[in-house]
């Protein structure tokens, strides 16, 4: 039997509240056997731009990295949230040890390439997860804390969107034998088929589903590349990915992303 | 025979300056077999304090840690310095992995009580450090990089002076039986018996020697503590202590620090 591993990926609204995070690292610390942490910061790191003076400009969601931005997310991300994160949860007792695709080499990614003529700037777009060095760490009875940065290999950080690290992780996890969960953790009970209504969650999408919901306007907006990442993890070899709330991460709730 | 570690404490005025960067990390990419990077940053910590308009309040040329401040070099240390170190040594091709005390646990502190009334505020003595762990990460083939942070166990961060997590990592490693050298670049060729000649290094100091330098005021300032953290890891089994320039950090330059 393979064994197992339990991918969590967090956000940066339940990341930045205190009470929030408090409550998920509390779950997160109650789930059985090898896991990971990939979260995100986003939103602190556009307050601290803002202290700074660097302005924040986005493009469909995605953070324009310019080199000063580059600065501020390499601080937030890789060094002020993956920090409190490990100290709180080494205090709940797990050997929490935090990493960017840069320390183990883990994510090596390749600096963005211009699309329709926008330039995401220092954003990396990951080339490879070595699942056999997350394996070792784990092995050593340690749990990774990802934050949402990786390296080229040439010396430099990139930023990466935190839900792509994890459905890669998830990957690079599943491409060594690992019998992978994925969980999306967020601020909504799971995909839902009337946004206005949390009653509303699907249980199940698969490729065809999501197609269907994706032609009819039942799921848009940033919901699309959540689900598209969810995707491209299941046909990749992980066993399940699960959309839910930040307080239902037992993979007991939520949306079920399937291969068929 | 034991295992061989070699240990190098490079200070903020050599990792904020690109130049002296990149040799100090050839060089240290040229040492032999297993090592271990212990950074400051204090410079570059002040400076984006000051941009954050927070004001940096330093007792003795310690600093003082208020909340605001520990919010800055968790950020500065742990992030912006600490994943530069990281990635520019993977394109060197050496499999860094950025670490501070919180990550595997490997350095454990208390925070420090008031001394002469004077409150440090978020500052860590060390009370543990974790040989086994820095070992195993040594064993499956990484290079700590590590930033001086310390956590105390309850889910804080707490701030360290690099000096001392450079001398409680190498008394770590001795405890678990490396044979270690442990060295300290900085600005000067060594430890000068005249401060304005660069030709007057002192070959070997032993405690002796040190408490009758000190008694004549030979050595003063900086380099008091610099020098009793140094005789502090060698009375706890460290092999070698070498005080040296940062661009001669090949253990046959400085001043060495002996036993007797």
């Amino acid at each position: 039997m393979k064994d197992k591993v339990t991918i969590v990926k967090v956000g940066g609204a339940v990341v930045e509240d205190e009470a929030q995070l408090n409550q998920l690292l509390n779950d997160f610390t109650a789930i059985e056997g090898p896991k990971i942490l990939v979260h995100g910061g986003g939103r602190r790191a556009t307050k601290m731009a803002e202290r700074l003076g660097i302005e924040t400009k986005m493009v469909d969601g995605r953070r324009i990295t310019d080199a000063d931005m580059l600065e501020v997310v390499t601080m937030v991300y890789g060094g002020l949230v993956n920090k409190n994160v490990v100290a709180r949860l080494q205090a709940l007792g797990i050997n929490a040890i935090g990493l960017t695709g840069a320390d183990a080499n883990i994510i090596l990614s390749a600096k963005r390439p211009l699309k329709n003529d926008i330039d995401y700037g220092f954003v990396g777009d990951v080339k490879k997860t070595d699942g056999t060095k997350l394996s070792s760490l784990i092995g050593a009875g340690l749990t990774p804390v990802i934050a949402p940065l990786t390296h080229d290999g040439q010396g430099h950080m990139l930023n990466t969107n935190a839900d792509t690290m994890a459905s890669e992780t998830a990957k690079g996890m599943a491409a060594v034998g690992y019998d992978v969960t994925l969980i999306f953790a967020f601020e909504k009970p799971g995909v839902l088929r009337d946004a206005n209504d949390d009653n509303s969650v699907i249980a199940t999408i698969n490729r065809s589903d999501f197609e269907a919901y994706k032609a009819d306007g039942t799921i848009s907006g940033g919901m699309l590349p959540k689900i598209e990442n969810a995707l491209v993890a299941v046909d990749a070899g992980v066993k399940r990915v699960v959309i839910t709330q930040a307080t239902a991460i037992d993979g007991r709730h939520g949306t079920s992303i399937v291969s068929c």
